[in-house]
C-alpha cells in the first residue's frame, strides 16, 4: 500500500477518509493472509484509527496502544506502509509497537494493561518539562478486567494531570469479555443503542441525559475523576470525527474517556461471525500441547471431583473449551486478571481441591508474587499448566517465554518439568493429581504425540536415559524441541564415529541428582529453550561444581529474542545443530 | 494472657466483651513493646476481632485477613494466648497468619490484596464440596488501591458464590491512604457520621436512605454484585455485633460488603496520635539506607530536573518522606500499586524523565512482569531502589528479600547492584543519572556510612578489591552483611596463618570479567545475602565454567526462611562464619 502522507490525511474530505478505511482493510487482510497476525481487532480498529490520525497530532500528540496486537492501522498511517508486507517476519515490522521503530510508536506494548499507566507517565513528563500535546491510551473492554487499569484510574487524580483514554469496547478480549465490569459496559452500550446513539445522530459524543445510559454507570468513571464521554459508533467517521474534536476540546480540562463501541472483525464477513478465531491468524499445523491438556484434564475431572481449572480470558487458545463445557461448575475464566487467577488457584488447593492454572509462559510473569506468596510459600498443589514456552516467534519479544525456567527454579518447593512430547506431557498430568505440593509443566504450542506412556511412567525428579549413558559425552536436553535438536546431533556424530549418551531432562527442578551422579562421562552438554542465565544449564554446572566434569550449556543469550520463525530464532539464537556438533566434535578431540 | 474458650465467648455480655477487648489491648501493646511488631492496625482491629469470634464459628466458617499484619487479636483468641509471648520470635508464633501454626488460620498472607481472590477460592471449594459455611475476607482500605482486589471483585458475579467483606477502614495504609477509592470511602464515612451513624445508634449496618451516605458510591459496590452495608463504627460492640449478625443473615442471599469504620492504633493515646510512627514497632539501631537514598535523591534532584520518584504507599519507611516534600511535584505514591508505578516509572523514562521507584525486596516481585516488559525489554533508565533485600527477620517467610538477585540475574538489560555500604550506595545513585538503561540497587535496611567515595568512583560491572588478589583462596561478596561476615572470616584465618583474597563484588550483573580473569587463585568461595539458586554464586560458576577453578558458594537454601532475628538467620540458613571458615580451612589443606 502507498504511504499515506499526514497532509493528505489532515485535507481529505469525509468519503476520501471512508475509501482509505477501505484501502486499510484490504491491506490488513492481505498482509495476515500471508504473514499472520492479529485480524479481527485491526479490522476493528481501522476508523477509529484513521479518525485519531486526523484529528490529533502524532508523533507529537502520543498514542499509547494497550496490548498493541490493535495496531497495524497506525503503523500504515505512520510512514510503515511501504515496510508492512515484511509485518512480523524476521527483520521485518513488529506485529506490536515498537519504541526502536518508529517515533510514532511512544511506548511498546505486548500484555495487557499498561496503556493508562503508561499514557500517565507522559502526561507527567509533559507537565514537568511544560510542553503540550495530548496523550492517548487506547484500551480494550478485555483488559478493563486487568488490575493494571484500575490501578491507574485510581491514582489519576492523585497525578492530577490529563489524558485522554479511548475505550474501544467490542465486548470481547479473545473470547467474549467477562466480569462485571463488562455487564457495565454492555448496560451502556445498550443505553445508547436504545436511545438511538449508535445510529449516526449528529451530536456524537454524549452525556447530556438524552441516552438511557444509566447514570450511575456513568458515576463510576467520574469517581476516578474522569468525563465520560460515549457511546460513539467506532465505525461511523463523522461521529468519531466528531466526538475526539469534542474530547479533544474536554481534555484542555481533564482527563477524558471516550467509549467508543466498534465490531471486532468489521468489514470481513468471516472475521465479523467468528471474531474468537480471526483474533489471531498463525501458521499452524503439528499437534498441540493444548488439545492434549483439555483432553488429559477433562478424562482426569471425570474420575476426580476435587479439580478445578482456572483460566485467565484464554480458555480456547489454551485448549480447555471442552472442559469448559464438561464442567462449567469447576471451571473459572475470571478475565485478562493473571494474579487473581493465581490466587483463586492457591486458596481452591488450600480449601482441598485440586486446581489447574492454564496461561502462557510470557503471561505467568504476572502473577509472579502469586505463585511465591500465595502459592509456593504455602506449598499448595497447584499445578500450573504453562503453554507457549520457549520462543513463540512472530509476536517477538514480548511474547517470547524463554525466562520461564530462570524465574521458577529459585522458588522453594516447587517442582518445574518439562515433558519430551505431547504423550509425556499427559502422564505429568495424571501424575500431578498425586502431588501435595506445586508442579509447573512448561511446553511449547505444537509438538508430536509420541508413544502412549503406562501408567505411573513419570516419577518426580527422574531423568529418562535414550540413548546408552556409557559415553563420554552426555547430551541432557528438556523438551521435545531441544530433544529433537539432540537427536539430530546424534546421529550426524554416530555418522562420524562420535558416540554420545542422549538423556531426557523431564524435571529442570528436582534434578535427577541419581543419575547424574553415576554419569561416567566427563563433559555433559545440556539444551534449553531458555535463556541460559538461571535455566537448566545453571542447575546442572550447580550440582557438578567442582566435580571435574566439562558442562556446557545451550540456550538462548542475555538479551530479548525479536520475532521471528521459531525454528529460525532457536538457530539463531544459541539453539544451532552445526554449533552443537562442533562443540561435540571438539569436545571428543580435547580429550 | 489467659486462653478464652469458644463458649466463654460465645456466651459473654456485651460488658464483659469490652472488658475482653481491653484485655487483649493491653497483651498486644504487652508484647508488641517486647518483641516488635504492628501496633497501631492491630489496636484498631480489637473490637471487630472479637465481634467476628462471637458471631461467626471459626475454624468451620473461614476468614482470611489482606496483608495479615492485623490479626493478633485473631490469635490471641484461637488458642494462642499461651504462646502469644514468643510473637516474632525464632520458633514462635509468626506475625502473620499461618496455616502450619493453626487450622484457625485457613490462608497465610503478607503481601497486599490477596484477601477477596482467597475468599473466593474457599467458597468455590465449599460450594462445589457442597459444605457450609461462612467465608470472610477482612481487607483494610488501604488494600483497596491494588488491582488484585479489583480483579477479585471484578469476578465475584463470574463465580457465583457467596462472601462476607469487612472493609476495615481507618483511612491508612502505612500512611493515610490515597487514590480516587479512598476519596469514595471518605466521602462514605462522612456521610455517616454526618447523619450521626458512627454515633452507636441501635440500626447498626444500614443502606436504608436514612444516611447521608451518596447513593451512587454505594452503587459502586453494587456494580460487582455486592451488598453494601455501612458504616459502622467498629469500636461499638453492640454495633458490631448487630451488624455482624445482619451481613450473616444477608450472606444467605449473596456477598456482602460491610463497611466498617476503625482508628488506627485505638485505645492507645500516642498510637493513634502518630498511627504511621506506630504501624510498625520494630528493633531500630544502626544507620539507615533509606535515609541515605532520601538524602541524596533530593541533594541529585536539586540539580537534575528529570528525577522524580515513585512509591507504592511507603513513602515514609523508603525515606523519601524529604524528597516528596522537596520537590511534592516531581514524588509519585500512587497507592499499594507495585504494578502500576513500575509502569508509570517506564513511561516517564521513556518521556525522558529520570525515574527512581524506591520499594522492598519482597514488594517488587509484585512488578516482575512490568520490570521485564515494560521497563528492560525497552531498555528504559528506571532506577529500581531495592530496600530490606536479604533475609529481614521478623516478619518471615512472605517477608524475606532473599529471592531478588535470582529474579533479576535473567532479565537481560538491566544491571544488578549491591553496595557494600551506605556511602558506596550514595555513590551508585550519582552513577545512576547517568546510566542509559535500567538498573536496580538492593540494599538491606540497616548498614554502616562507611568512609565518602570520590566523583566517579563506581564503574558499572566493576569489582572492588578490598585485600590482595594474590592469594589462593578468594572471597567474593556481595553487600555490606556478606562483607562484613568475609572481613571476620578474613582476619581469623589470618590469626590461623592462612591467606585470603577478599573482594567487593560490587555488581551481580554484569560481572567483573576483567577482574575475575586476572584472578590466580585456584578457589573463589561467594556469599550473598541470597538464595543460592540463581544468585552471585551460580552468575560466578557460570562464568568460571570447565576453567578449572573450584567455585564454592555461601547463601541461602532452597527453602523458605522463617521469621526470626536477622542476624541468626544468616548464620542458621547458611551464612555462618565458622561454616565458611571451615570451608577455608579445607580448601587449604586439600590443596
Amino acid at each position: 500500500m502507498r504511504e499515506i502522507e499526514n497532509g493528505e490525511l489532515k485535507s481529505a474530505s469525509l468519503s476520501q477518509l471512508k475509501e482509505l478505511c477501505g484501502e486499510l482493510r484490504e491491506e490488513i487482510l492481505a498482509t495476515v493472509s500471508r504473514c499472520g497476525g492479529h485480524l479481527s481487532s485491526n479490522l476493528g480498529a481501522v476508523e477509529l484509527t484513521v479518525a485519531l490520525h486526523r484529528v490529533f497530532d502524532f508523533p507529537r500528540d502520543k498514542i499509547v496502544f494497550d496490548v498493541g496486537h490493535q495496531c497495524y492501522a497506525h503503523k500504515l498511517l505512520s510512514g510503515r506502509a511501504g515496510a508492512f508486507g515484511t509485518l512480523r517476519q524476521e527483520g521485518g515490522l513488529s506485529g506490536f509497537p515498537k519504541r526502536s521503530e518508529s517515533e510514532y510508536d511512544c511506548y511498546g506494548t505486548g500484555h495487557a494493561g499498561t496503556a493508562i499507566s503508561a499514557a500517565l507517565g507522559f502526561a507527567k513528563a509533559r507537565d514537568l518539562k511544560g510542553e503540550g500535546g495530548a496523550v492517548i491510551a487506547l484500551v480494550g473492554d478485555g483488559s478493563f478486567n486487568n488490575g493494571l487499569i484500575y490501578e491507574a484510574l485510581n491514582s489519576l487524580k492523585i497525578l492530577n494531570t490529563r489524558i485522554l483514554i479511548i475505550l474501544n469496547d467490542n465486548g470481547m478480549s479473545i473470547s467474549e469479555t467477562v466480569g462485571s465490569m463488562a455487564a457495565v459496559l454492555k448496560e451502556m452500550r445498550e443505553g445508547a443503542q436504545d436511545a438511538g446513539a449508535v445510529e449516526g445522530s449528529q451530536n456524537a459524543a454524549r452525556h447530556d441525559g438524552e441516552t438511557s445510559i444509566p447514570e450511575d454507570d456513568v458515576r463510576l468513571f467520574e469517581h476516578f475523576g474522569l468525563t465520560y464521554m460515549g457511546v460513539v459508533n467506532g465505525h461511523d467517521m463523522a461521529e468519531l470525527l466528531a466526538s475526539l474534536e469534542q474530547a479533544k476540546h474536554a481534555l484542555e480540562k481533564g482527563s477524558v474517556l471516550l467509549h467508543v463501541h466498534t465490531r471486532k472483525g468489521c468489514g470481513h464477513a468471516f472475521a465479523e461471525r467468528a471474531p474468537t478465531e480471526t483474533h489471531g491468524v498463525g501458521a499452524g499445523g503439528g499437534a498441540e500441547y493444548s488439545r492434549a491438556l483439555g483432553e488429559e484434564l477433562t478424562a482426569l475431572a471425570e474420575r476426580d471431583s476435587c479439580i478445578v481449572a482456572v483460566t485467565a480470558a484464554m480458555t480456547d487458545s489454551l485448549g480447555l473449551r471442552g472442559f469448559f463445557e464438561a464442567f462449567p461448575e469447576r471451571a473459572f475464566d475470571v478475565g485478562i486478571c493473571e494474579e487473581h487467577a493465581a490466587v483463586l488457584s492457591a486458596s481452591l488447593a488450600a480449601a482441598g481441591m485440586r486446581p489447574y492454572y492454564a496461561i502462557y509462559s510470557t503471561f505467568l510473569q504476572r502473577a509472579y508474587d502469586e505463585i511465591v506468596h500465595d502459592v509456593c510459600a504455602q506449598n499448595l498443589p497447584v499445578v500450573f499448566c504453562i503453554d507457549r514456552a520457549g520462543v513463540t516467534g512472530r509476536d517477538g519479544e514480548t511474547h517470547q517465554g524463554v525466562f520461564d525456567l530462570s524465574y521458577l527454579s529459585p522458588i522453594p518447593n516447587l517442582t518445574v518439568a518439562v515433558p519430551k512430547n505431547i504423550s509425556e506431557f499427559r502422564a505429568m498430568l495424571r501424575m500431578s493429581v498425586h502431588m501435595d505440593g506445586p508442579l509447573a509443566i512448561r511446553y511449547p504450542r505444537e509438538g508430536s504425540e509420541g508413544a502412549e506412556l503406562p501408567e505411573n511412567a513419570i516419577e518426580i525428579g527422574k531423568f529418562e536415559v535414550l540413548h546408552s549413558t556409557m559415553s563420554d559425552i552426555v547430551l541432557l536436553a528438556a523438551g521435545e524441541r531441544c530433544l529433537n535438536l539432540a537427536r539430530r546431533v546424534l546421529k550426524r556424530a554416530q555418522n562420524e564415529g562420535l558416540e554420545l549418551a542422549l538423556v531426557n531432562a523431564r524435571f529442570v527442578k528436582p534434578l535427577d541428582e541419581g543419575l547424574l551422579s553415576s554419569l561416567k562421562a566427563h563433559t555433559v552438554i545440556t539444551l534449553e529453550d531458555n535463556v541460559l542465565v538461571g535455566g537448566l544449564g545453571d542447575a546442572v554446572a550447580r550440582f557438578f561444581q567442582n566435580s571435574g566434569k566439562k558442562v556446557i550449556s545451550f540456550g538462548y543469550p542475555d538479551a530479548f529474542i525479536p520475532h521471528g520463525a521459531p525454528c529460525d530464532l532457536m538457530r539463531e539464537y544459541g539453539l544451532d545443530e552445526e554449533r552443537i556438533l562442533a562443540c561435540v566434535r571438539e569436545q571428543y578431540a580435547c580429550r
